[in-house]
């Protein structure tokens, strides 16, 4: 985020509502990892998923090396290794553990993680009870990232968590639910018309944003439509059945390659048995619901899903625009699901659910300006090579999400709980 | 290109124009492969990099397939396999050699695939000089196609040879010339400065286009300035002295990545010989020209660079913009130097020499139509994971470059002639 | 082993004695777990590193599979999936979880997998004490490959747990020892000379061997001097010293290719600081000890040292006609020290320390036949790309290793306490 | 071959003998490539096989750095570069180009490939024509050791060529032959009965031999039978027909993780068409022949036939004991198949046809010494990970092979003319 908006998202709270906030953020990435044994803690089956105990200790030090290290020059860190350990990718802040290796790291225990936490949030907590106006305006807008920051690692928690243990032939159970099957009735598919036109998107005003969203400017739009809903399953499996797999014609090129070099025959974590289909979910294999939005889809999968059908994926300015002024509503992390859940006529789904792929690559705004310091390698290095999802997840807190809000990932990914609309 | 742009272009020839023009530029392939040894015509030192042999059948194929087996029911293949051997990517049209393996294909021998040359260029020329108006309306936008087609593949055959004789200790010289070193003098940077707008990009008319440049569209830009040349090698080497290399601050993530696993210190081709840069060029090894446009450098580079300077690449809007109005004129590949230009006081440089990166992703415009059927897969299978560039090099033949002309490679290549300017 | 030499072997104990022996060695394993934390037992750093967890369950699986499910019609297996997640490569077993994967499984937590080895042992133990004579003969030799199965891994618990620590830049110890620095007195190096004829070698007799040891055969040996002790560190040193990782002319092709892939420079967890060497150890970095044996090397490495000095690497037959009549005595893992001790000059050092690379290929003896069954994959199936070590390390249960004990490994390995000694 | 050896030889001719033996040989090099086209000479689908350019500038280059440039001051090299390319793998030579990119060399040219090879050849005959007693007996083995290395690259010319012919669909005949079905009748099988003693192997006396077949030396083997002739095709698809390539059991375990990468079925260059087996050869694709032996097949390929079959293969000392005292007769090059013939009931094909895999692993004879300085690379450095193998092929040069010669390969090649016999 600007540094404008950083001061203006601190304004926006006094210091103890920034302390309860605080804490009740870090109190729910613990709780998101109760269900865990200890041995879950330390996984890292692929590069791209990290192990919890990394999650819970890397979120950790980026209050400690961005906050406490920066405000109290007398701050004594808790570990001098946890440093070279937990730090990410900031080049500037020095040397990291490499990313591949995360799970080859058993000490500290998570145990001693845990303890990291408790001596860290305290410190945070000391450090806004007791700091003046002045200092106050300096960390509140760093310890407001901080809580944005780990909001996005509790979403990568239950994803990795998801990941890690679905490699796993017990077919471990995080949570039991029970079944949410829906109706047969297939939920109607409305489409929403948008007169073309100069529009703004991006960022404004006192709420917390990320840098990348920023700033606000116009696009020109033409006239497009946008579905009313995400695709759902049932209409992918008719995808699958017209053997969208297998036809190359559907396909980006480099769709193509994936498919053929990664075998992909459907969404990943499914499975067909005796003629139906089944996923692997965080409640153990489900059969696969039909009215629910199709997820953990890659770009080239939307692609070819939206090619198939003649229409196309949005931009993510038509996304924002339509997006724009619903309420932030839908199936969230405190639904406790960590699945998407069947559509009804009624919702738009735009919020929640699952992140929705659109055809815009991740790329600067005109304008754009990272923040500044070592904390500017937070978002702007990582603009090549990704497309922009927006909406949010069933993985996804609810105070995190809003129209602005713009995700990434490569265009491969199929772990996070990615779906997507038509438009045309 | 869209089938109306393809049926414009063909009213503006009649048939012995076309037949001419069609000519001219086959004859053009084969003298740009004159100076090679039959040994040099196999060569394949990396995937990306097809034999010149390859591209004297491939682009025959494409005229014996997409035309003559298309108009003339008894049409005879030159021979059965080439079909398999020399279709490049379309999958609908069935399978085909892999594009690793090029290189391992001795037979046909270089003698036979002239045969083939010759074979199908007098088919075409048969087939322009004794069809109806009718059958003529029908191929003329295949054989334009075909054309534009064949001359992408002279700048490819320019570069796929430079890069494979570079390779070689031997150093093979492909043509002799003299020095062209510049004056002392720096070129002067005027910036171009444009008032934010509404304005139109894309093609429209008569002339010749392919599809991924349609259609023309509506797009905002803000105010920008855009510089009124390119980098050249001595502004890239004050980037290099400063450490540009060693600094990860100044590059994208997947730059970065990019930098330290291929250990890239310089351009690609460049080498520092008792401090100062030479570099490999089609006319042997030569010192580097300080004020010719910077070359051989991937989008990592020219991003790297621009963030060092604090500015950025013009969008691919922007630079059209700026493009537009300009006479399409400057150092291309029928000069004979195979190699960019010292620049001139007067000259802006957007067409000619290098092909400039833009910070714009390869996408489709708002309502792009790929051709219809097999040909369809041409251009618009490759939008992922590509950046745009645009203006042409001195390896691009001067008629087949235009303001609106897309052309896209991955992000971490450098064999094309690819250099930048830049935009604030 | 051949079934003859099962046969006898069980006949040197009666059940009870067997009883007690087993139930020991399973004790013994865990008593090695001891040190360690939860975190710990799931690492998995390389494909060749297994986890401790999966070394206590595997080993608990071989009882389970060949010894209880054989035996008792009745017997209920623990449960239904741990014999594919711990069948380690037995394919005429069924098919099995990935030996590159076992890291990736956190269920069963390791309580559970204690429990499945109190479930065996105890119905082992149940077996044995309730079987008639005829039924004991059955699996008394089967009880006794599960024995010296379960020791084999015990050492490479030792060992794998030694790397998987290695890898953590925490350093985490597994046990406290004093230093064990030698004296200053380098000990003496004395040549034990044979004269050549006609020789026995391979197991024979009551003991238990493998059947890769027998049958005993004759074999031809010409004169030859075997070094009466392993090269130590500090003549390491000395070859390091003089440039032994940068000279071509010492390596065997594809070791000098190892060296220049894998950037050696010295044993594995070796490093220099200011002018010292130091190595990793379960008890920490220490110095490295000028008089113990060198160790953690390839057989590349042994076999450039050896070039070096004009010398040679034993054969496996001169290895043990030289150690047949010695008494198995040394630094075995009873000592406690888990690491190379410093050689004095009144010991042989044949047995214990380090395992000894000879440069005999591991082969099939003449007239070697597999054992029956699924269980004949245990050793035959490896006999190729491997050479062959000799006596044992400190590493090894003392009870575990003979004369005649044939260990190997491939060329490259370094992660066992590998060492050796000369001969000419 | 050690140095006593190389005198020897050099003794059994005189210079103008030796002349015309080295010119011979020269030519006959030339007549192998003879049916190539240019386009031919440059290929390397794979690293293992080098373009026939590199053998015929090789072999020259050995005579030129090895023979003139040691024994003439003031000899002038052909071309600088030429020792830099056509350096094999003698790091005591210095530096010399990667193996895997000698496919890229298109320059020197073919043409000039012959000139480097005439001015060489006139070179040498110059010196044996004008050379003193004493410079002769100094050069006149190293010129022994010239020929003999320039007949294994003719073998290797054939088996590169066809390798890399075999990989274009276009399926380039090398030569026009007759077919050479054989009989309906299965040749006999009769196995040769040898009593176990004390033999001595090895090569002594006054012929050529390399440094590895020396010195002579005594071997102990047991009673042992070895099969009268390879194994044939028929016999061959008996094993395949049996599921050999699906079964494990009947595998080494590095063999079948060969079996499922390389997702191998039959023997290389083998397909089958409507039921029946075809195999690639230098005559074009030909229907198998049943009674000639199996070829193209890995160690692994011949260790499971063996297993299947309750057999195993010969040991290196038991193949020479079995052949020595045949006549060196069969069918090699000379009779311009390229082809393993049908077997008759009368010959044993001791010699010629395929070379023979043994269950030996390629390691130095007791008292082995390389040649000594940079030619001591020959042979020496690549005692690792290699099987030897015996006896010579279709395409090794009669007066090239012997008893006691020692071929090795990789356990996973195929590409050279390898098949194997029995043993019990």
């Amino acid at each position: 985020m600007n540094s404008s908006s950083l001061v203006k998202a601190s304004h926006a709270l006094d210091a103890s509502d920034l302390a309860k906030h605080f804490e009740a953020v870090r109190l729910q990435t613990e709780a998101l990892c109760r269900p865990l044994e200890i041995e879950d803690y330390g996984l890292q089956p692929i590069p791209d998923v990290s192990p919890a105990k990394w999650h819970l200790a890397h979120t950790t030090w980026f209050f400690e090396n961005f906050v406490l290290a920066e405000a109290r020059p007398d701050y004594e860190r808790f570990h001098p290794l946890y440093h070279y350990l937990y730090n990410s990718y900031y080049n500037l802040a020095g040397k990291y553990h490499p990313r591949v290796a995360r799970g080859d790291i058993s000490r500290p225990t998570v145990a001693e993680v845990y303890q990291f936490r408790r001596y860290v949030t305290q410190a945070v907590l000391d450090l806004l009870g007791s700091s003046s106006e002045e200092v106050l305006a300096k960390i509140e807008p760093t310890i407001g990232l901080g809580i944005n920051h780990e909001q996005q690692h509790q979403e990568l928690l239950v994803t990795d968590i998801k990941y890690s243990l679905s490699r796993n032939p017990m077919e471990p159970v995080y949570f039991e639910r029970a079944s949410m099957l829906s109706s047969a009735e297939k939920p109607a598919l409305n489409w929403l018309d948008f007169g073309g036109g100069l529009y703004e998107v991006g960022h404004e005003g006192n709420g917390f944003c990320f840098d990348n969203e920023s700033p606000r400017h116009r696009v020109f739009l033409s006239d497009y439509r946008i579905a009313g809903r995400p695709v759902t399953n049932s209409e992918y499996i008719e995808f699958i059945e017209d053997g969208g797999y297998r036809r190359a014609d559907l396909w980006l090129s480099d769709g193509w390659d994936a498919v053929r070099s990664n075998d992909w025959q459907a969404p990943l974590y499914w499975q067909q048995l005796d003629g139906d289909w089944y996923n692997f979910t965080l409640a153990g294999t489900r059969k696969v619901e039909p009215n629910a939005p199709v997820c953990h889809i890659s770009y080239y999968e939307a692609d070819a899903y939206a090619r198939w059908t003649g229409k196309r994926l949005p931009t993510e300015a038509e996304w924002e625009h339509a997006a724009a002024l619903l309420p932030v509503e839908g199936n969230f992390v405190e639904s406790g699901l960590y699945h998407p859940a069947p559509l009804s006529d009624s919702t738009s789904q735009f919020y929640g659910d699952v992140w929705q792929w659109t055809g815009s690559a991740y790329l600067p705004y005109p304008g754009f300006k990272p923040l500044e310091g070592v904390i500017g390698e937070y978002n702007g290095k990582f603009m090549s090579g990704q497309m922009v999802l927006r909406g949010g997840s069933c993985a996804t807190p609810r105070g995190h999400i809003r129209a602005t809000y713009r995700n990434f990932f490569q265009l491969y990914q199929r772990w996070q709980f990615m779906g997507f609309r038509l438009a045309e």
